[in-house]
């Protein structure tokens, strides 16, 4: 892992690009003393996405935790990959045109991404968990939601995580789900026009864990309220900070 | 209204019995400042639904609001329904047989029973709202779904609920759901056995309020965890104090 700058933000959280490796991300921690990790997730495009993460992180390190996100395989810089472009254009197509999204599209979209970018964040746990301002336990929070059950299923450091109910999921994926085993809360938008709603319901039904929440809101894919920001907090506060008091168990 | 009996709870809240008519119900307060009136529903009977119904009470006098409850029709010690304990008992046959639940005994179960409470309900509003102690905005928590949704629809002092999804839901209340424009907080017991779930989110689906949140936990009817009691808190705090600060809208 590499720091390639740095910047110190109006609230005093630290905020600092690297590469680990080829790939690009961005760690906010606050102080010094050792905070557990909260594992960005989102769809894809740094730079784009850079307002929104990094109001996540702030709100993250407002609560105690570091924060650190990675770009996604063919995202952002990083080199394209005409197969993924080529499934996204065929989703859209089928969603635009009104029709059923096909297995096979949303195979060839979903599971070459989840392949290749499960490893990388577990490599990105490898690089901060040593540093001295971080420590565990570690959670996961949105972005694609395939990624997040492989994630939790594969890496034991992960012991909660928040998922974004927004994409597609392959069949294999529901398979996937029912290994999970860490708490989870789930974010669904009731109204996102680019989603399927009863797969993101069969997915709650599905994944494995005895404790698991599901929030849905109305509105569609970007309208999640402003007020899930504290479900999030609560729920990371619950189960990553095991001193924390107040809100029951 | 009479009060009948009042005692003061350790945490300094005043409970106090009454009856209204010949409704028997319990008014918590805290202090002599005019708070604003959570309305408890409950699935009837009194004196079993005490400690839970206590509980909640007192969580709303620590977050600095008013509570009240009544009798239902029919249950505690209120005349018994020959025609409600039919219903009831059709119902219990359906669910241990396995067998689907009949549209007419779900109606004949629920719609008496919405007819006779809810006025009921209004007029504990009525006989509440002057007291000193007491001051608007009003919110509904909990019970029996279909009460909690007509009572939203015609009574408007009622400005936001939170309501339980877990009994059968008569065809009439889907339609009354389409009225309803509060804000809402929907909470759901995802292994309820007793439940349709798909009901439950149909009518999440149709509730026409604009801002509705659905809050779906694992475990079964009285599993309830104990961390939703602060999404309840906030959620009334959000709705019921316009001077809320924190959280975000």
């Amino acid at each position: 892992m590499r720091f390639t700058s740095e910047q110190r933000l109006d609230d005093g959280v630290l905020e600092r690009a690297f590469t680990l490796g080829e790939v690009p991300g961005v760690l906010w921690t606050a102080g010094s003393a050792p905070a557990p990790l909260i594992l960005l997730g989102h769809p894809g495009g740094l730079r784009g996405m850079y307002p929104r993460l990094a109001a996540r992180a702030r709100q993250c390190a407002a609560e105690g935790f570091a924060a650190a996100t990675i770009e996604l395989p063919w995202a952002g810089e990083r080199p394209p990959s005409a197969a993924a472009d080529q499934a996204r254009a065929d989703l859209r197509r089928a969603l635009e045109a009104g029709e059923p999204v096909d297995d096979g599209t949303v195979d060839r979209l979903v599971l070459p991404l989840v392949e290749q970018a499960v490893p990388e964040w577990r490599a990105l746990l490898d690089a901060l968990l040593p540093l001295p301002e971080i420590s565990g336990p570690v959670g996961y929070s949105g972005g694609v939601i395939s990624i997040g059950v492989r994630l939790a299923v594969v890496e034991p450091r992960v012991r909660a995580a928040v998922l974004f109910a927004g994409s597609f999921v392959p069949r294999a994926v529901f398979d996937e789900a029912r290994q999970v085993t860490v708490p989870l809360l789930v974010l669904l938008q009731w109204d996102d026009e680019g989603n399927d709603r009863r797969m993101a319901l069969d997915l709650f039904d599905a994944l494995g864990s005895a404790e698991k929440t599901l929030h849905a809101n109305t509105g569609g894919h970007t309208g999640v309220p402003a007020f899930e920001g504290e479900s999030v907090n609560r729920f990371f506060a619950r189960h990553l900070r095991p001193d924390h008091r107040g809100g029951g168990r």
